[in-house]
């Protein structure tokens, strides 16, 4: 690999923004933002985060939309990224030429401005770290903390495309799950903007339902009815553990959110209301159901 | 690795800033500044940018001193960083606590607020990345760019600390040279506030001296002659050779800046002139010498 080549071919070619300085410097200037700017990063890691066979320019979009997930869940607009790569020696630049497409389709598709990063290369897995920054709307900024009893809970689309797509590609089966989870679909910026107007607490539900619901409660300091039976599902179900087996996989990267009881918001749906005490609740058509043995999927863990 | 309490163990305790909601959450708020917002990610792997017989704690004040040295060369003043760690399975706890520990002692140091970051394992290397903000000083954001024909070249310390002390550590040498390498000794922030005020064009010297002064030179469509006899080395030059060894090492960490003429900067060394042309030319007591055949450390060739 020759760095500064690869940078110059694949990489400067993605960014436009004055405070990039086309990539010649070391620091890039952030825009200025009126109501606050928020930041989140995430590393991905060959083979914990992706799969092998995952097409790298699939890898390059999942890279971008785990962050954009971060922070549309905020309400707020992705405004710049910094992409630094740890490149195993020996892999092939058309690979690196795949992985910065999917990485430019996106930054264009939400809006991101490509300002900085880093090159190393690594005898070890692909590793990849992704910074954006966002510009809130409103001033307003719903921490997971904000849930208070009464309030109502929603989400922002289907759940358990991400845990389909992973099993589908686990045994190389259908292509469209599959896609689901190579390259997650993301909320609408509209809906973005409603979390903004409306959310008193909100997350991207990126390790599973429960488990990041779990996570909302306990920041709160209350407890969680979830009303399974009223999750939108990717693939239809008759019983609860049908349902539940969706609702504790990965990777759906959709918004969960809880507002003021009185709210009703167009395009997310009521999944179930907070209330006093600490904890999951789940009920499947008015009964109460066991919570599963595994709430979620947790990348760290090994 | 459980990835939840050793951040809650090792990393949670290093936050402290309200933007960071002790890491519950998925962003942090980055705090607003006057005159504008820089950015800087560095990418570290293990057996490239550092050796495995380094001492994790010093591991860790380098991962932050390189990104202080981007910030200080652009006249800012440090402010928030995100750390992301890709963690080779099955390596121990005592060492995670050891590369923290280093990181805290220089966040207090260079007074910087951590506010996030990713903790992932990694069956390869261990992947370091951090990314830091800077607010800068005056509205002043002195790019490699800005070098004219007459302007003074000047650095603010010694140059040659970090191949020295790379040689003393491959063989086990010296351990007062060892610690420079490890852990480099920064510009002072008085310095750094002297670049804000002073610089037409800055950065500091990471790849050598040589290197990033023909990168200054490029980028501001100049050239730049060098009198190497004037150039402050870690172990005085006798000879030209002696002194251009010291050059095209790597890891110095010192600010390459330039002024208009009439600037007398106190604190800092002046070593040469910005003409016009392009490329480095470099003298030895008044006599013109060729350049060496590599004129830095470059990382990411392989």
């Amino acid at each position: 690999m020759r760095e500064a080549e690869w940078i110059q071919r694949y990489i400067a070619p993605l960014v436009s923004a004055p405070g990039a300085d086309a990539l010649r410097d070391d620091v890039a200037l952030l825009g200025a933002t009126a109501e606050g700017t928020i930041i989140t990063t995430d590393m991905l890691v060959e083979g914990r985060h992706f799969l092998p066979s995952d097409p790298l320019w699939t890898v390059g979009q999942k890279l971008l939309r785990v962050s954009v997930s971060d922070i549309y869940a905020k309400g707020a607009r992705p405004r710049e990224a910094l992409l630094s790569i740890a490149w195993p020696t020996g892999r092939s630049e058309a690979d690196f030429a795949a992985l910065l497409d999917g990485v430019g389709a996106d930054l264009v598709r939400y809006g991101v401005n490509l300002v900085g990063g880093d090159l190393v290369s690594t005898s070890g897995d692909l590793v990849l770290n992704l910074v954006l920054t966002g510009a809130l709307n409103n001033g307003a900024l719903p921490r997971r903390s904000g849930a208070r009893p009464g309030h109502s809970i929603w989400v922002s689309g289907e759940i358990g495309h991400g845990g389909l797509g992973l099993a589908a590609a686990l045994k190389d089966g259908d292509p469209t799950k599959m896609a689901r989870y190579r390259v997650p679909e993301l909320p609408s910026l509209e809906q973005a903007e409603a979390v903004s107007k409306h959310a008193s607490a909100a997350m991207d539900v990126s390790d599973g339902l429960l488990i990041d619901a779990l996570r909302m409660a306990e920041a709160s300091g209350v407890a969680m009815e979830l009303q399974i039976d009223t999750v939108p599902l990717a693939k239809p179900a008759k019983e609860a553990t049908q349902a539940l087996a969706q609702c504790i996989a990965g990777d759906d990267y959709q918004i969960l959110l809880t507002t003021a009881p009185e709210i009703d918001l167009v395009g997310f749906f009521r999944i179930g209301t907070v209330c006093e005490g600490q904890g999951l609740l789940l009920r499947w058509q008015e009964k109460a159901i066991p919570l599963p043995e595994s709430l979620g999927y947790l990348h760290g863990e090994s």
